[in-house]
């Protein structure tokens, strides 16, 4: 490929907003997890979406990989240049361009950060649901599929997303989906991109959905004498059509973990977080019946949080429990796995791999977004001990198996970068074909964010 | 292409349920609409996925062309065979295979109805919600990316199609999805199957969410001074969060049509239908809310529902619509368009096409889904006249241009087929030819529903 003469081009593009530098080749090589990969060979910053363009035809004619970059927080090494080329950072695209409360929806530059999204929203009466915990980028949320605590209500970015800007491997820009709510106008391209993990193009521009900023909130927290009981209690809360804004559990680990980082004294025993949005009277309803239902499965010790400071309280011990998790084994890192099933199949799942975990040298708290299927372990490894980190791999492959026995998926939300790209033709069978054949269909050179989701060629 | 041999294969395969009959082609060359073709060689009546796999690879062999048939009700001409070819009749495949009540979810065979599977899942306390009016096919309907009267509750077939199996034009057989809630494995095939109308393979098993059954419901019909006002009522409903299950709005026009047809006296304004689906308490808190937001925007004749009776004379009246349209005019067809646009520009929308019909020789009442902002005009046709076809084009062409000056879709919810491909060069400008260049990866040989969707090769 010829580097050399792209990054010339490129330089004569975007000016000293391509960067050589080693501290920033070497910024953008960095993973939070244990997926580790060389820089990429420069990193570009551009401003709009033509300068994309002009990116991807400059790189196509030299035949150099393009990787997306937004905030760096994914989980499966899907922004690392595996093959050099240019890492394309979407930090200097984080603009607003368009608020439409009538509509309820929003047009935002990639960069923008849900955390900054919602600041700019704060005061339309409106917000952007989808908090996958980190503050990561809305591009990045886009392109690896995201969810998180409040899927189970607003749905993830799959439902979320109504419309995109991308520009394609060889420079052509393209709009999918319009600002209308719906259409069944041809094949959904959008629902394509969303999740395709930088393998097809790279988006310049999202339209959103935004939902009314609910008039009351609620929470509560309560343990139950096992998992099963917590799980049979969700399951009956959705059966009854009590919506859930939020349904998280924690496992007795967890729970040690979140007592010991955050001065707590919850019983160690599984516990569900929950929260309904609603109208006041709604609100009450709602958090009246889950109490029955709770009840109904044994669970105990349940406090509301109706005021704003101690919901606030809750729902940081929840965000902070992966910091806490780590605390529990100084020196440690995290691997965080990531199985999604059908709910029926949830506490099987749960108590499976907490087995396997009680027979392993490696800790593993569980936490999860109970009303999707959707758990996490928190591996926590020694980054140094490569016996450790190949236990991880194996509890993290038992996980996966598992979850694709009980009919599941190996990634309810990570996506698969190339951490979990070993997974793929278990779960997808001659899909994973189908898949390479789109990706050749848009990206016949191979360019876009190469050695990712699809099957090396 | 070699036909004759393919139908003697076929016919060893599948004896007497491969009919070559001129009574079975030509019920399968019929549509609903103004749009015709000729019938198919063949039609061919499958019993299970292995036949369905079994007629594609033969097919595929012979170079000839597959289309789809689930119950016939499409309005753009999905399932005509506009090449010849083998029309592949799913009804013997209609079976509901597993009921799943604790993760919410069925699978279905493709050739079920909506009405059918309602019925199969009366006592369980689950429904499944998308109702295009027509008794369709779940397959048809997951094709065509149907929605309807519920979608602003309940999403469309989008939303509520979890995973399929698919026979690919090679006769390959994929399963897209899991039956967990949600993934971040890989590309969305599942979405992109869902409104490929056939031409990218052929749906042999459905899996799809289901929803408790509501506990109250609550149904309400009220009259507003004009179409500005009622839209602008449903905006701020949406706004305040009150979640409508059904809203829908008739012209004066429908509303006229209507009450000569279902002996109703309705005042001749542009009129609301709305329901509520919840407990008790929620339904009368959404009701009275609701009743409140449209008092401000001058409603009148509010009329509530509650007693199912009521109710049900309420649904049956607007269901009735689209006949009570064509009963307006003896003797014509109803050529019926669908588009779809940002609910803020919604009122807009329907005003210009109002002033379009008011100049035009065919009357054409118009209904719709407001809180997806998509519309239907009825154009009520003379088939038999030339002159008033040429002008129902018109009108429609009018109406989809207007549509994505707004900022919106050519169809909302009925789909491509052959009769809206010449709006897709200006929907989707290149976004429509990486849909043919996806359409060349999965179908090379261009055999699966050949002109419909994708630009004609």
């Amino acid at each position: 490929m010829g580097i050399d003469a792209a990054l010339l081009e490129l330089e004569t593009l975007l000016g000293d907003r391509l960067s050589r530098a080693k501290a920033v080749r070497d910024q953008h090589a960095q993973s939070e997890t244990h997926l580790h990969a060389g820089p990429p060979d420069a990193v570009a910053f551009p401003r709009t979406p033509i300068e994309v363009s002009d990116i991807a035809s400059i790189c196509a004619r030299h035949g150099v990989p393009m990787v997306g970059w937004g905030a760096g927080t994914s989980l499966e090494g899907h922004a690392l240049a595996l093959h050099g080329g240019v890492t394309i950072d979407f930090s200097h695209m984080d603009q607003v361009l368009e608020i439409r409360p009538e509509d309820m929806i929003v047009r935002v530059q990639p960069g923008i950060t849900r955390e900054a999204l919602n600041t700019a929203l704060r005061d339309t009466g409106l917000f952007f649901p989808v908090d996958p915990g980190a503050n990561a980028s809305i591009g990045g949320m886009a392109a690896t599929r995201a969810s998180g605590t409040t899927a189970v209500r607003y749905g993830t970015m799959r439902d979320n997303v109504l419309a995109l800007e991308v520009v394609l491997a060889d420079g052509r820009v393209i709009r999918t989906g319009t600002a209308a709510p719906k259409s069944a106008a041809g094949y959904d391209l959008t629902a394509l991109f969303v999740g395709s993990e930088g393998t097809l193009g790279l988006i310049t521009e999202l339209t959103l959905r935004l939902h009314g900023q609910p008039e009351a909130v609620s929470a509560a927290v309560c343990a139950f004498p096992d998992m099963g009981a917590a799980v049979n209690c969700v399951i009956e809360t959705i059966q009854h059509g009590i919506p859930m804004a939020r349904i998280e559990f924690l496992d007795a680990a967890s729970v040690a973990a979140c007592n010991a980082f955050a001065q707590m004294a919850m019983p160690l025993q599984p516990h569900l977080l929950i929260e309904f949005h609603g109208t006041e009277a709604g609100v009450a309803e709602q958090a009246e019946r889950f109490g029955e239902i709770a009840a109904e499965h044994g669970s105990a010790g349940f406090q509301w949080a109706a005021r704003t400071e101690d919901r606030a309280r809750l729902w940081k011990m929840r965000h902070a429990a992966y910091r806490a998790c780590l605390a529990s084994r100084p020196g440690c890192q995290g691997w965080v796995t990531d199985v999604c099933v059908p709910i029926s199949r949830l506490a099987e799942a749960v108590e499976e791999t907490q087995a396997d975990l009680a027979q392993s040298p490696v800790p593993g708290p569980i936490l999860g977004h109970v009303g999707d299927g959707n758990f996490h372990a928190i591996l926590l490894v020694d980054p140094e001990n490569p016996a450790e980190l190949a236990e991880a791999k194996r509890l993290s492959g038992r996980m996966a198996d598992r979850a694709l026995r009980l009919g599941g998926t190996v990634t309810g939300e990570h996506g698969i970068g190339f951490g979990k790209l070993g997974y793929m033709q278990a779960e997808h069978g001659e899909g994973w074909a189908v898949m390479a054949g789109i990706k050749r269909a848009l990206d016949p050179m191979g360019l876009m964010n190469p050695g990712k989701l699809v099957r090396p060629s």
